[in-house]
């Protein structure tokens, strides 16, 4: 698709700026595609680490390589002490995406391989990240609450040794099988705004740590990774049933938004959406409280048919709605959702660095760098003649 | 310039993606406008802290607003003592450009506005970087030296507290001339690669600090930032008049490029280098070592001529080629090039960021979310069928 597009201040909507072989969002039909496969499949029949296999190296592994490849992952997951030590002198106000983005480079420390130029080392610190990653989240939850790090059991697989290592504790079956179906359905989803940045960090051939920082930076934003917190926010200012009609009114009124109904591209219910609602519910059930799956499902359901009767727009559920639901009824904290959808998501990441600096089929210019226009002459068409600090005048 | 562009693949490429009133690169007539003015008008006549406030404020400051700025900015030269922490606890090896990016979310700890949205507290947060940013990078320089940091210092002015605190003596006053002129000609450059990480990141609602470790990370790729590292190396590697034409015929033969020349957006010498080359000259006549100097004026007139003969091709020197040996013959140690290059930048990322996130003259989406062009659907025009792990073949 190598047409004409119109780019200036549409935030690049709907400009193809690449061609990528890692996935496809059908907007208009509902469908994820992660390397030819259906979400929907690869959630209900794959674990997480064959999805991350999937991205890096572009095919489902066989029974031996997918063995190989969790032993690589778990050899990885403890981090330089210096990371704790890094954690520990950290005010335990502070906020964890600030953390998570300061603490990616360091993982750097562990990386012999970190200033090779190659493919092969590049997919080394990919594992180093994904592996380490987690490792890095929980041991601050329990650091900020005055707990020690609990150490990785190599007996565990990626996700569950992540909830355990957050809680100290094993957790329930189901919530492990939950929590790493929700790591497959976050894993991807193409050239997202987080997806993006760390594409063009590592164009400049910056390294994979700097690369998947600077996306930890753009995922932190309310608009983007954040959007999950503000779900659950208001879920809870919601509170309850009796409240929805009023709150989707006042929404309506002042032209406000319903947090985790909307999407910059699907134009129909977000095929994850669909997997995480039932999940969301029957973890509920285990746990004997599906309080907040029917706030939410009763929230869709009537947001959906009074935006229909007042303003004649169809809304649709994204990623984020159900998700809140689900981590919360897991016990993550609430501002852990953002980094939880990270845990997953260095692996699309990663799988989209490697791409844009060693992908041969579609050769681009070395780094992104955009035009812009420029508007700024105050002085008129030539260049503002310099004025000397004594007669400048003030606003 | 609403027109039709070609995107895909390009790298955005000659794409305008932003109306901007910072800053215009006029590559074909090598001129740099700062707000209106001239970058070489600038760079005579104003002070760093002058070009921040003209950056960030959109005017000059009158005296008396110039005075209160420098004062804001002296205030927050202090850095929170967790930061000295978190470096003591690194390896003395870790590279600079990993250690800032990491340190820039940590700053946030002292902004107490941070979580604000308000143009002001982004404005305060900015001051916080590029007050704070001088002080963490003459720490680890003296902290991976094993020498304690040294205070910044009321009576000094930015780029010469820079030097100071780098140093732990006086710089001589052509020294801190020169480099606060370095900074007024590093600090903005329009869509560069870094200043676009920062505004995508901005553009998701992250706060100032995640935008601008971002773009740190992008910095530090050899294509963007490290680039004058590189002519440094090269430099290195020359090392005597006698071996350019050795280095150049080289090139040649290779199809490489000489570091520091060429520009994606210049078609002709970059107005910058032309006020750092003499400069990099006189701060070697001054402590009587000329050499770098002399090797790179040698060198860009042999590798001019020796491309137009051969390759038929004009080349110019762009910001890089020069401030490499004037850096270097103020001892400022190679490998914090860079870092030296984002002392000044953080201004102009900063800039970017609060248009971004608050210029209302150029309303946009809400966030930089490109389309991208799958090519990957290994199994023809449909989803590949999902296949068991025991059926799967290896590579």
């Amino acid at each position: 698709m190598n047409e004409c597009t119109p780019v200036m201040n549409t935030g690049l909507r709907g400009a193809s700026v690449a061609s990528t072989k890692i996935s496809n969002v059908d907007g208009a039909l509902g469908k994820l595609i992660y390397r030819g496969y259906l979400v929907a499949d690869l959630a209900q029949k794959a674990s997480f680490e064959e999805i991350v296999f999937l991205l890096l190296h572009e095919t489902l592994p066989t029974r031996e390589e997918l063995v190989q490849f969790k032993l690589q992952l778990k050899e990885k997951r403890q981090v330089h002490e210096s990371v704790f030590k890094f954690m520990k002198a950290l005010p335990t106000s502070s906020k964890p995406m600030d953390v998570f983005q300061a603490a990616i480079p360091l993982l750097a420390q562990a990386d012999a391989r970190v200033e090779e130029k190659s493919i092969e080392s590049a997919l080394e610190s990919a594992l180093y990240i994904i592996a380490g990653f987690p490792t890095l989240v929980a041991a601050w939850e329990r650091i900020r609450n005055g707990t020690p790090p609990v150490a990785p059991r190599e007996d565990l697989d990626h996700g569950a040794n992540f909830l355990y290592m957050l809680k100290g504790e094993m957790p329930h079956p189901e919530t492990m099988h939950f929590f790493d179906t929700s790591l497959v359905l976050h894993a991807e989803h193409s050239f997202n705004a987080s997806t993006f940045t760390a594409r063009q960090v590592a164009s400049t051939r910056a390294h994979m740590y700097a690369s998947l920082s600077a996306a930890m930076g753009s995922l932190s934003g309310e608009l983007h990774g954040g959007a999950n917190v503000r779900v659950m926010e208001m879920l809870k200012a919601i509170d309850t049933p009796d409240a929805i009609d009023g709150y989707i009114k006042n929404t309506l009124t002042t032209g406000g938004k319903i947090m985790g109904l909307g999407h910059a591209v699907y134009q129909v219910d977000d095929p994850r959406a669909e997997i995480l609602a039932p999940m969301s519910q029957r973890l509920g059930e285990i746990i004997g409280d599906t309080r907040w799956y029917e706030l939410s499902k009763a929230l869709e359901t009537k947001a959906k048919e009074a935006f229909k009767t007042h303003k004649e727009m169809d809304i649709y559920v994204n990623v984020d709605f159900y998700s809140a639901s689900l981590f919360y009824t897991m016990g993550i904290p609430t501002d852990f959702f953002t980094p939880i959808f990270a845990l997953s998501r260095v692996s699309g990441w990663a799988a989209h660095v490697i791409e844009e600096r060693f992908a041969t089929a579609a050769p681009k210019p070395a780094l992104y760098r955009p035009g812009a226009t420029y508007v700024g002459n105050y002085c008129g068409p030539n260049e503002c003649s310099f004025v000397d600090i004594d007669n400048r005048e003030g606003d």
